[in-house]
């Protein structure tokens, strides 16, 4: 990460051992904040053992149930222009919108959560029209039919990121539907990251969030 | 069609000469409507010419511009429960929808269209909130990504017959992305057709507009 | 579910703890019977027990073996129009069968099942010729080639919904291959929802039956 | 076709003037039976022309309209075990029903035709059981769904050859609906050939007639 | 099988009581030799021990290491015309080559094994030519490249049957890549069944092997 | 266009009447600019006629060739807070990348074209370091592999819009290769939208161009 | 084209006058010999009378019928270190495989061609066994099955460079069938390149030919 | 591998007895140096095991960790032109280079490895340019979007040969995304193999590294 507020590790092919060894690297280089995504509860926990060891304070290490994600160091000052909405269609969606979420507030942003808004009970997503009229950026997350970042481009005039998701079965091809579906948003000011990578969508929302006018 | 009230010839692979060949067998077996689909305008134009020299009356041919469809002979009486809701995305899905239309009404079923609701502009399917919540079957015609089908079936308790449409262009793959978007609907009551096939909507949702309690 | 009969739980990505939790919620709303899918027989025991402590009776919670679905409260009186058949081309399509089937029994319908007619064996078919002629909508279940809902519908007079189900091997592609053969289907009056999405057609077949003249 | 009885040139590459001259180079070999596969009508047209000067019979050529064959020279006699059965689901299968049937013929086979026997109207399958029932050999034709292998796998105790058909809209994918339900029939003694290859079903189904016990 | 000669259990989704159960009833019914397939080794044990409580003689189980099949009673004399041939590209195809040929067997063919022959080492293949040239039906079973089929179907005068496996890693996406490689094999005489469907084949050949001249 | 400044109409389904049409509505209600795209020359030609036809100064109407986009009327002033960079591959992807550019003018943006600088001549992209470093959005447009976005991705901190082109023959099935390769970005800040939507991209480089510290 | 020798101009999106005005600008430079890929036999027609044009000679433009390919110049003095071989499965790929060839020759390379040496008649392939095993790099081009590879892999110990083709039909999805198998070949020391990519297998093929020791 | 120098076993479906057995065999036929690649540690470890009881050296057997690849016998002089340069795009990326730098080490190659230099930071890839500009063969070995190879191809003069990797989630498939990336490489000189084929990479590249001039 570029703007050396927070670095980042993917934590999906690495075993505690490196996690723990990459996050002792950062840290005596002076990073305040690391964030590492993809992690399961058992590794998360073997880390944390591990960080122990290695840091008084384990380095401050804190893992967030049901997201993947841990972190260790706090969060910097909110210093982006406006507020970040992160949106899911569903429950299920939620790990990959913390994803979403935790990058952007670990990267100085302002997040606003909206969860389970999905379209076929539309009636829970215009209850939030105020939400989603004054954020400046939104991540809207889907998998099944991923009809949410369609809606929601459609309302709001800010940039929207698309999110598909995993989430689903049969037809959904493992977030194959979600994702064609907001490749082909008929919504102007749309675009679209890889199926589950919350963390990207994340830092491109920071990344807007920061712009200066 | 069981039904008895009207036939229907699938005109695509079929030269003038031959449609014009079945609706005079058809209409000297006594049926008095026959719908023709799939025909291009210059097809029509042959056939209606045939049609001309087989009967005084032309066999009451009609061609309906724009939608590939021909009729012989006048729509019999709506004899249908309710009303059939014929809704569409774009102005691009109109072809498949009147395929729907034509095909509800020449089987007795009164039909109230809904064209260009799309959900990118949400505000327009909204204005329309009445009709949708009193009619006995909708049929949610979208191509692209093919969110209308699930934003109807949340807002609507009756049967939705979802067509996707081959409109768009990209990763739309031809309809297969709004296919795939209408299959994985979180709306309950949402069944799917073949792409374009607005026929095999327009067929059931007579049937089901027919049932009698 | 609108239709307030019955309230169904999606327990696939749901723990114990959660699907226990729900239903306490639900039952203290009044709700008298909840259905909960896709649950494997370890979660079901691990949710009976959790129940039990939490209601006397355990909330009525009942499983029922090879089909994923649990059912708290008893099932409501039948007051669906006439009789939903359920019929599947195999054995393995059974629990997607009995998904559907209970799903619309817990809706107030009068259900029949037609398991492993496949149309392979078209005899076994032939043989239920009555039930299938008397049916008031039919929900044809197949993997592998998936003709069974063609078949079904070319004998059938009533609304046909097919459901791929991802049973095969090979070629079957979990399901793609009986997903585009109903999608195909040359007979009218037919279509179709998501591979393995028993609960959408016992719901949407529900919804049909409950229509009155 | 090293059965010495008939020789086939693919058309489908080929301009009249190749097609003239492999038939020239044939018939001077000897060759009294050259099948010619693949042909639109302008190009049969000039082959016959060209055929005219070479030959003073214009080496027997005839065209079979709406087939895409040639023949020059006469059929063999039917040396055959059997009778090959050719059915299709459609009436638009009927160019590739063709194609296997007159290759079957012109290899010296029985061929019975049975033509628009689709699944979605059993009945007019069911009509010609006798003739299913003392088939030597079947080839199945059929876009769309391609049901009608499996049904006829189930009923007929002979070898049953599966040609899907290119034939069909949108989830058809030119043929891959069709033959994916074919690979997965659940009948046993179905094989498949490639989408559209009359020829090869037809040179197939020749060659196990021609078997001696 | 309607041949009578042998039954057929596909023991993929089953578990050992089921298949017990059925062989019981089978044996009851006066069956002679049950086949049973795709049975891990783990419930052919398990299989075998109930076959052995209910039957003194355990029903004459026998597992074959490595194929999946478990076999009851004894193989049938071997009334086929000729010979099958069964010939695989790798050491890897054989589960799939055994499960086709043991079906043939059981069926009452002659067998003759030719593994590990695949194109790659083009020697291996031309060193039983002999073999080849005199096969009555020859099974070809080939993953990755499948090229195998099609250069016997070359070589061959009699019907090849080829058989796509599973085999492979990367591009060869489970099958797929064998199986469009055999659709559009250029040799005349080759059809298709599913991918790892060695039971289709062996039947197939069988029937093919049993036709009287 | 929420914006006010300039509407836009999609040109390739409409006839040159229906564009004229609307043409002449949205200058009647006052819109100064007027964008249409996806028109091919002919149509071009034709609706410029019937602009002349219906206004004075043929409502300014000026066709860009190559590109498939027409104007009427004059380019706004430049209000965006930076400079947009469009970026292409090869020159293919011209035409996708002025229907972004001219799109992002029409909205008052200065635009920077950096044609063909594709990976495979790195150094013609490297030549251009300023450009990038210095852009506030940047539109990376290319078929084939698609791998320019990643490459531009990771020298610039800005945001990246990526848009596949269909430009290609093979592999690159028609822009799904560029698509994928895109998607899968190693490069944080890239998004994606559909192949050869180089409007969306216009347009949504503009909204962020236009968002105020 | 680094080598210095030829230049190489994408025909395929270029008009005739872009051709020529490219080819101008690369003789003015002192290239001595272009080469143009891709240009139908009209466009060829075009370009050589713009050539007459601007140089007396015509720039000594020639264009091989059939294969898509013009050149301007003579072919250098071969100076490769052995003989390119470029073999095809059917005559249908003959227009790629002068793709490749000319190519090779263009660069100063001795190429042999074998062509319709596919496996289905393998007998064709051995008859040329000394100019396989002679080679220094051969090119293997095939559509359908795409075995041709595999086999001369199997037997040739020097790189085989693969090229599938979009000949075929049905199931051979416009090579992707031929791409599969050539990527899953078991023999050793084959690599492939895009589908009717034989301009940049000829450029491989040069580049290994000119390989020092 | 007919050079001689070195054999190699394909580990993935073996038995570490099979494996045993294999090396066993191989050694008594004088092989010096025998590679087993797609051996998991578990394996390794039981391998390693029996061949001590076979071998009073173990046979010499070395296990390289995160690699799969196990060595049996000493590595041979390096006898190869000039140097193997193996890149990856990232780390996840070290297990397929290291089965192709292994296996051209085993073969006799001077192999130089640059491992994560993917494009997302092209600093690091270019910060090795020297290695780059004077290797004979590249193997370039990339994930996600595989744009490695076209870069690397752009800038080296030698053969480039492009290994996609299952590396990535997503819309990566498992190595699609990166292998249709390479397959459309833009770049002069790239030819691809298999997803993960490192073998076959390093078998090729030492094929051309050891061409005598
Ligand atoms: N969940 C994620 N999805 C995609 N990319 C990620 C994710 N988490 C981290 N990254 C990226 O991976 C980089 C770190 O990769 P690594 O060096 O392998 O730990 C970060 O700088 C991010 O660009
Ligand atoms: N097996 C199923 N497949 C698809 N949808 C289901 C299934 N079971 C329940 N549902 C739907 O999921 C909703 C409950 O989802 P949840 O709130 O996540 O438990 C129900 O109202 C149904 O609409
Ligand atoms: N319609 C067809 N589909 C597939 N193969 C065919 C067809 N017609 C002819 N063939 C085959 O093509 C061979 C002749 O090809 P050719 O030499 O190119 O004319 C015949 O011997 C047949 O094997
Ligand atoms: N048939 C072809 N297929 C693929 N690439 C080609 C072909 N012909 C030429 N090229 C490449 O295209 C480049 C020229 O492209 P252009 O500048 O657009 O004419 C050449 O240097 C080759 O790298
Ligand atoms: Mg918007
Ligand atoms: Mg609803
Ligand atoms: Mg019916
Ligand atoms: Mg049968
Ligand atoms: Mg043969
Ligand atoms: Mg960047
Ligand atoms: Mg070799
Ligand atoms: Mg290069």
């Amino acid at each position: 990460l570029r703007q050396g507020i927070a670095e980042v590790i993917y934590g999906a092919g690495k075993t505690a051992e490196q996690i723990a060894g990459i996050v002792e690297a950062m840290k005596k280089r002076g990073q305040e904040l690391v964030l590492i995504t993809r992690m399961d509860p058992e590794k998360a926990r073997h880390t944390e053992e591990l960080l122990k060891q290695k840091f008084e304070d384990g380095a401050g290490f804190r893992y967030f149930d049901g997201t993947g994600i841990g972190i260790c160091g706090d969060f910097p000052e909110k210093d982006g222009v406006g507020t970040i909405v992160v949106a899911t269609g569903g429950t299920s969606d939620i790990p990959v919108a913390e994803e979403a979420a935790l990058t952007a507030e670990a990267l100085g942003n302002q997040v606003e959560r909206l969860y389970d808004v999905g379209v076929a009970g539309l009636h829970r997503l215009v209850a939030h029209m105020d939400t989603i009229m004054s954020a400046r950026v939104i991540i809207a997350i889907a998998g099944m039919e991923g009809a949410l970042a369609s809606v929601i481009g459609g309302l709001a005039d800010c940039p929207v990121i698309a999110v598909p998701t995993s989430i689903g079965y049969g037809a959904s091809f493992h977030g194959v539907s979600a994702l064609l579906s907001m490749l082909n948003s008929c919504a102007s000011g749309v675009s679209v990251v890889n199926i589950d990578n919350g963390f990207g969508a994340g830092y491109l929302a920071s990344m807007i969030n920061h712009m200066k006018g």
